[in-house]
This record gives structure tokens, C-alpha cells and sequence, in this order.
């Protein structure tokens, strides 16, 4: 592989893995029979929801009003913004609803329900609220059997704002390292929001959207009866969190930091590199199952796992890896490149502005992404 | 104060703190009579620079190209870039060069030194480099007793390429958390790259610049003799990392993030902020010395900090505040903004391309910053 085209760090994509890890998805809501709607906070690219609308998906999910916009402003309009709304970023929603976007807004607080449906009544943005109900992530959402998720409905339903259904998400399936627990989560994520959406019809709502999903349940879950739609985001690409926790394979990982070795410190046993804790993040969620994985597991260029070959520590611009031995040097020379599978893979995405895509084994094109806010 | 013009996240500056912390330490490097280069990772702002040259730093240190480019565009051409260069990156400091730049590079390795002196010889190009010395950190350097001192000076003096001399950094001074224990390794620093000098010397090599520097040693050394200049970069604004090291009080921390209340989630008790791993970073510096800070200390809108509330947990764009008791749900309502005061301020900066500037308690203008690689 050549890079020489690329300064370090880089971001790599590898357009088969990609697409590979987005048809496993796509079976899997194929399978349980709901629409997938797909999180971009992971990819924040345009062509990755083309390829993802194109493999069957209806809709996307977003996390925040940026992407929104950006996605928009790329054709894409059906879109869940999928974190709490606040009153005051209630004007950049109805501009997105103005500028065509199908926009879906949450909440699970009373008092911004009241603020929406005012603000509706007042305007002619006509709102589209989903509740968000906690389903034991301990995040955002009420309790199914909460007495504000019927108010809430209330307050909407009177109101020229509409009221579309429930959402959860199993944070907490990102807690368990086995597909049984994982299944077992799935189960729990299903019953809750079914339950609030039970209830919601029982007192006389119509509940269209029941939504659900994180990576793990939603390729895990054995039975999704009564939702209407899976959301997850970070299976496009998986990182080395999702590897530890016996999600997805080291050789399905999509993304990559393309880094070079800047030093060899042998007094400190250690190679250095030019990614560090902004090329790379400071998550470091895969410590609960595979703490040796450190901030990233290095890969050669060509994208292969080196055995037992760790980012170790980070600082701000250097990666630091402890060698296995004194070979390494000469397998490793200061100059060389070497590809970093990330932690989080959402994380480390969010430094850089563009993909560099990896097509037939070659650097093809780049992918504009969104950050910020 | 009124942020209603602000979308939350949102990155503040006040600006009498960071003029107060600039000439803090500018009257550090007066009083030990060493010239101050700023290290600019921290602010990536030419505003910022402007107003630290303007209170007597001479040059800045960089930790990307970007950044050099940046600040040459700005007009700042005195610039250290004190991350290990590499030989593919020559044709961009070539380049930065060509446009004005006096651009200092820096290598502990002898085959990229050979490579400098080899592109020196055979371009128009008079690179400037610095040999990085390891005084106890281990991250890059070599050691002052090293063969491969000399070996680099005498490849480079005896080539188109100027040696300039030697650099070093404390990272280790990160580790302590006491002004005595940072003052004798302030000192272990003076002398690693002082050693490493009068060795250059003593062989022969003029040696010009012998240069050290990180936020605590800057502040806290007794002595710099034989030093000529002193890099830090966080001392601008500080954070709670710096604050649970003693180097600074909380109320001098000079930058924060604007961030909104979005949910109440009662039953797991928990305030949730539109503030998260990505707002905030999720670097947990503070934690060997301060673990109950977590993500981050939280402020009341005005920057005032509230005991014992702190940023417990973060997802993507979420971050978790555990509250003191039940009061704190009335205390912060949903809507309501609170200020973080971050724990590694680097980090949390990265993810904004401009800060909002409150000066004289209002917010006044915004300083663009420069982002990624």
C-alpha cells in the first residue's frame, strides 16, 4: 500500500469492510422485520448514507442539529435527532423543518413538551415529538410506567405538534462481553419501550414509531415483535471496543489511523508515533475486557493486526507503544507507517474532516464528514 | 450572562483570566531570564498569540504543521515544531520555509537526521534542527549521555542544514502533585539538557538553543541557568487537571464549555448535559490525584463553580451529572445552561474551530482556531 499522497495522522476507511459490515446489519433488521434507520453520528458522511440508503435502510438517526443540517443540505430528509431537545434549539429545528427536513426531535422532560407544543401552537412548525423512555441504560428516557410519559402524550396530542411514538437505547449492551448477555439486554430494550407503547395505546394514542437499538442488540436480538425500527451506528465500521466485547472480528474493523514512527525511545522500550490523543481519542472503553488494547491495536500499513502490538499511552501528538522485544526497532523504523484499529471508533472519527477511502486495496477518493456543532 | 446567541456545546474564553495567566507566566521566564516560546497546542488561536507576544514571548512552539502553517499565514514566523519530524514530511517544512517560515524541526533519530542532511544538500532548503533530549519523561529523546548526540550534530554541521541545538520537555511533571516534588524534577530537567549541551559543546558544535519547558516546571523551577528557552503551552487557560496538580487555583481556569441541561433522569439520579465524550474529551488526566472530578468540574452560567457537582459519566453527545440530592433537580432545570470547566483544556479545545471570547462579563467576539492535521 502506498501513502505517500497522505500526511499523518490519517483517516482510512476501507470501502469493503464498509459495505460488507453494512449488509450484516441490514439482514439483521431484514430478519427481525424493521426498518433500520441508521446513526451517523458515527460516519457523519454523505456517502455513507448514500450506501446505507441504497443496502435498504429508511431514514437516518443523527446526533446533533449540525448533522442534521448536513445531511439535509445532501438530500437526505427523513432524520431522527436523537438527543434530548432543549427550548432554546427549538428555532434550528424549525429552520431544518422549513428547509424540507422530516425532522424528529425528543424528549422525556415535561416542561420541554409544554415549551414544544406552545411554540407549535404559536408557529407553523408543526413538531414531531418522540418520547424517549429508559430502558435500564440509566441515560436519557423515563420509566415505562412513568406517569409523565401519559402526560407528555397529552400535552402533544392537544397541541398543533404531533406526537409519533417512543424510543430507547441499550447503552448498556455495550456493558457485557457475550452474545447471551447481549441477547438477554435486547430482550429488556424490547420490553421497555413495547411496554410504554402499550400503555400510550391503551389511553388512547396512536403510537407509530416504536424505535430501538445499539450495535450489539440490534445484530444480537432474537425477536423484535412490536417495533417498528433498530437504530445503531458505530457496525458500519466496529472498533476494537465492539472486538472485546466478542461483537465483531478484529479483520471486520472499517476504520483506521494511518500514523508514522517519529522515534524509537530504547531507553524507554517504546516506539513512538505520530497519532496520539487527538489522532486516536482518549476512550478507553475496551479496558473492561482487553485492557492490553491500551488506546489502539497497530496494524501493518496493508491493514494487518500485529500480534500483541499496542498503543500503550498517548499524548497530545504521540502515540507511545511498548515493544515485545528489540526486534521491533528494525520491523518498525522511524519513518514507516503503521495503521491503528481505534478503540472508538466514533471517537477517534470525530478529529477529521474526511474519510480517505481504501478501494481494491488502493487509495481511491475522499468522503467529506460533519463535526462539530 | 445571556448566551442565547450561542448553540450549546460551546466552547468560552474569559479573557482577564488568560491575560493574568499569560503574564503569570511570562513573569516566570522574566525572573529565571529565559526568552518564553509559548507552546500554541493548547490555544490554536492567532489571537492568542497576538496577545502573548504582545506581553513579551518571543516565537512559538507548535505540535502540528497545520498549526505553523496556520500561524505563518497569521504572520508569526519564529516557530518550533516540537513534534519528532519524519523524512516524507520535509517537502512540507520545505514548503513553510520557502514561504517565510523560520521554522525549527526536531529528531532523536539519527536516520532521519542523515535524511535532513541529505534533502539539505540537494534542495535550497537550510532546515534548523533541534536534537530532543529525554530528561526522565520517556517519551521522545535520547539520552544526554547518548553516542548518537554527537553522531546527529556532526551529520548536520557537516551538511546544508543548521544545528541549532537541544530541546527537551518534562511531561513527568505531570505526575506529581506537589510544587517541591515539581520543582526538583524541573531541575532534573535543567540538567538532562544542559548535560546534553555542554557534551555538544565540549565536541566541538555551537549549540544556540537549549530549550525545556512544561506548564508546572515552567512555573515552579528555582533555576534555570544555562537554559535559553522555556516552552508551556496549558498555563493559558489551566484546567482541573492542572488544579488537582496544584499548579493553579480553579478560578483561574479561563476556558470552559457552555453546555444545556436536556433531561432530568430522576430514577437513576441524574442530571444529563448536552455536553459529552466529544464536548468535553474524554481524557481522565485528573483522576490520579482528583478522581471524584471526572469529566469535569461544573459552574453555574457566571463560571462560578458548584461544590461537589461534577461531570460523572459521558456518552457521545451526553454527559451524566450526578446530583448532590434532590434539590439539585430544581437548582438546574431542564433548559438552564452550566458551564464545565474541563480536565485536560488541549483536549477539550480540539474539538471547536473558535472560541467565544467573554470579556468584562459579556460575550464580546469569537477567535478562530485551527483544527486537525
Amino acid at each position: 500500500m502506498i501513502y505517500s499522497e497522505l500526511s499523518t495522522p490519517a483517516l482510512l476507511l476501507e470501502k469493503e469492510k464498509l459495505m460488507a459490515n453494512i449488509v450484516r446489519m441490514q439482514d439483521s433488521a431484514d430478519r427481525l422485520g424493521v426498518q433500520l434507520r441508521p446513526h451517523l453520528k458515527t460516519m457523519k458522511a454523505a456517502r455513507a448514507a448514500e450506501a446505507l440508503i441504497a443496502s435498504g435502510a429508511r431514514g437516518i438517526t443523527v446526533s446533533t442539529l449540525k448533522e442534521a443540517s448536513y445531511f439535509l443540505q445532501h438530500g437526505f430528509k427523513d432524520i431522527t435527532y436523537a438527543v434530548g431537545m432543549v427550548p432554546t434549539k427549538l428555532p434550528e429545528v424549525a429552520s431544518l423543518m422549513a428547509r424540507g427536513a422530516d425532522l424528529k426531535i425528543i424528549t422525556d422532560n415535561l416542561e420541554v413538551a409544554r415549551a414544544i407544543a406552545t411554540e407549535a401552537n404559536q408557529s407553523d412548525t408543526r413538531y414531531k415529538l418522540l418520547i424517549e423512555v429508559d430502558c435500564g441504560d440509566n441515560r436519557g428516557g423515563l420509566q415505562p410506567e412513568s406517569e409523565e410519559l401519559l402526560l407528555i402524550a397529552g400535552l402533544i396530542e392537544n397541541s398543533a405538534a404531533e406526537f409519533q411514538g417512543v424510543l430507547t437505547h441499550a447503552g448498556h449492551s455495550y456493558g457485557v462481553n457475550n452474545t447471551s448477555a447481549i441477547e438477554k439486554i435486547a430482550e429488556l430494550e424490547r420490553d421497555a419501550v413495547v411496554r410504554a407503547a402499550t400503555r400510550l395505546r391503551t389511553a388512547g394514542y396512536e403510537v407509530n414509531t416504536i424505535s430501538l437499538g445499539s450495535t450489539p442488540t440490534a445484530l444480537y436480538a432474537k425477536d423484535l415483535s412490536g417495533i417498528t425500527e433498530l437504530r445503531a451506528g458505530v457496525y458500519t465500521v466496529f472498533d476494537m471496543d465492539q472486538q472485546a466485547r466478542g461483537v465483531c472480528e478484529t479483520d471486520e474493523i472499517a476504520m483506521s489511523v494511518l500514523s508514522c514512527v517519529i522515534g524509537h525511545n530504547k531507553a524507554a522500550d517504546k516506539i513512538l508515533l505520530d497519532a496520539g490523543g487527538l489522532a486516536l481519542s482518549k476512550d478507553r472503553s475496551a479496558d473492561k475486557f482487553r485492557p492490553e488494547v491500551g488506546y489502539g491495536q497497530i496494524c501493518n500499513e496493508d491493514g494487518t493486526a500485529i500480534p500483541d502490538l499496542y498503543v500503550t499511552s498517548v499524548s497530545q501528538e504521540h502515540g507511545h507503544v511498548r515493544v515485545r522485544d528489540v526486534n521491533d526497532y528494525a520491523l518498525f523504523p522511524v519513518g514507516s507507517h503503521l495503521r491503528i484499529l481505534p478503540v472508538h471508533a466514533c471517537m477517534t472519527a470525530a478529529a477529521y474532516d474526511h474519510f480517505n477511502i481504501i478501494e481494491n486495496g488502493v487509495l481511491s477518493e475522499k468522503w467529506d464528514r460533519v463535526t462539530g456543532w
